[in-house]
């Protein structure tokens, strides 16, 4: 039987992974075989340079950064299984964990499986991801490659517009590509919008093909109206529409929000089922950077450390 | 006029300087000439090794961590002065803080000043400071000079029961010093401990004297109703008498719960004044972590982006 069983590989998983084993409670961390569709070491892999998790002032590359957190919670004693999570069970304790057929029993379960940010699959995306493809505004909008550039968005949701007004202290200018005539943003969202010199509304828009030598430099956009075509000269293109978090395997046994993510009372890690906590972006549609998953890996190790006491 | 002044120096100020100086808004931090009583850096200044902090499976000093930080402060332009804020005043727009005698204008306000682990200021504390002298089992508990060592901890509260029981993992005895004849804690909290055979609570006692050669080895305790005197063989001590939050210079302006830590709206680093935000262990009395503090500090700066995005 497992003190706890921590799901996921990221800096949340890790940072429980690492406080939990330094605790003495022998942590069990499922890190997937490929889970969500991703390498192990969650969404920081996807990235280039990390430029604000703080500690590193040179920078680090993502794979770097998780390949540290993943020594250390080897060095602390955690046991690290790189087989996916395919189902659990938390309806009677100890709770069960299954992973390619095999059931392990627990007495806690921190879920750390993440989300992913939805892409579009356009023609030539593949080429340019992380080369002037990104899906974070707030972590890559700062590159130099971004500098004075033209830049586009896609999304017409309340991230949408944050993201466009955040790139324009960066970019030249920002076309916002919004699929309908509407925004679903919030009207004094969608007022500073309208307000910015920098920022073109492309209403009844999609975006077709990415192109570009080494990095990306065009885009191609349909007016799914008219079906008129038009090449924007932009550096960078940022997705905004939205994420999709790692939680069909929970299969209804955690209370998730309208948007699948698990739901945790505010300010801890603690999920409708006691003994269950989350951590990282699997809870968090708001904050989603590496520090704060990594904080709140601790919290849910502390939480953990916490209850088991309780229970003893 | 400044967008943001941030009020600290550790984990948390540095990370809200990373983000908001990476988001271009030209940060100002003061750090402090030895406010609190600590030097710029914060209480991890006052460790030593640091195990924990994900992204260093080598381990790092509390020092070196925090200069690491501040570089990248600087490094994404954050401007730090070097000087105590002694007053701010939110009672209108802009905000002010003041230092020195000089008022600073500003949109927003981060604070994060941090909180002080109290000590009981015994004969011999000094010298064995972090030579066996600790306020953080959950930070220094682990250290190999503590295993299967008797230790002692300080205090009533549900924290001074969760210390000793968490030292237990590691320590061949814990004593549980107690000054009155009564715990503050749950009566469930109180059931474990009681049953745990590796405690042994002494009532009606205080430290008096910390004795050793180069670490700590003897505490000399006086029961405090016969004025009886004893020394235990201890290797280590941990004071669990509560924390002193640093929010007196606020002199009432930002609400604050029963022990002086500013209330923020749980989830978030809002406090009672809109623009104002809180992040670390001003507003933390539970977590209390590096890295829970540096996540909050990432919050603090989204939020202050996110209320100078609406207010423009």
């Amino acid at each position: 039987m497992e003190n706890v069983v921590i799901i996921g590989s990221g800096p949340s998983a890790h940072t429980a992974a690492i406080y939990t084993a330094r605790a003495n409670l022998n942590p069990l961390l499922f890190e997937g075989m490929m889970a969500g569709g991703i390498a192990a070491g969650g969404q920081l892999t996807t990235t280039t340079e990390v430029g604000n998790f703080p500690g590193f002032p040179e920078g680090i590359t993502g794979l770097e950064l998780m390949l540290k957190m993943r020594e250390q919670s080897l060095k602390y004693g955690a046991r690290i299984q790189t087989s996916t999570v395919d189902k659990i069970d938390t309806s009677h304790k100890p709770f069960q964990v299954f992973s390619e057929g095999i059931a392990t029993q627990t007495k806690t379960i921190i879920i750390a499986t993440g989300a992913i940010a939805k892409r579009l699959r356009i023609k030539g995306e593949d080429n340019f991801w992380q080369r002037g493809i990104s899906a974070c505004a707030v972590c890559d909008g700062g590159l130099p490659i971004f500098r004075n550039k033209p830049l586009a968005v896609i999304g017409g949701g309340d991230t949408a517009i944050e993201e466009a007004t955040y790139l324009t202290k960066f970019a030249s200018k920002v076309y916002l590509i919004v699929r309908r005539d509407v925004l679903r943003a919030s009207k004094v969202m969608q007022k500073k919008l309208e307000e910015n010199p920098k920022i073109e509304i492309l209403w009844h828009s999609n975006a077709l093909e990415a192109l570009g030598e080494n990095s990306l430099e065009k885009l191609v956009v349909r007016n799914n109206k008219t079906n008129e075509e038009k090449t924007l000269e932009v550096r960078g293109l940022f997705y905004a529409i939205g994420h999709a978090p790692n939680t069909i395997f929970l299969d209804g046994q955690i209370d998730l929000d309208e948007s699948g993510y698990i739901k945790t009372i505010p300010g801890t890690t603690q999920t409708n089922v006691k003994g269950v906590f989350a951590c990282g972006d699997v809870q968090d549609k708001i904050y989603r950077q590496a520090i704060t998953a990594a904080g709140s890996g601790c919290m849910a190790a502390l939480e953990v450390e916490r209850y088991l006491t309780e229970q003893k």
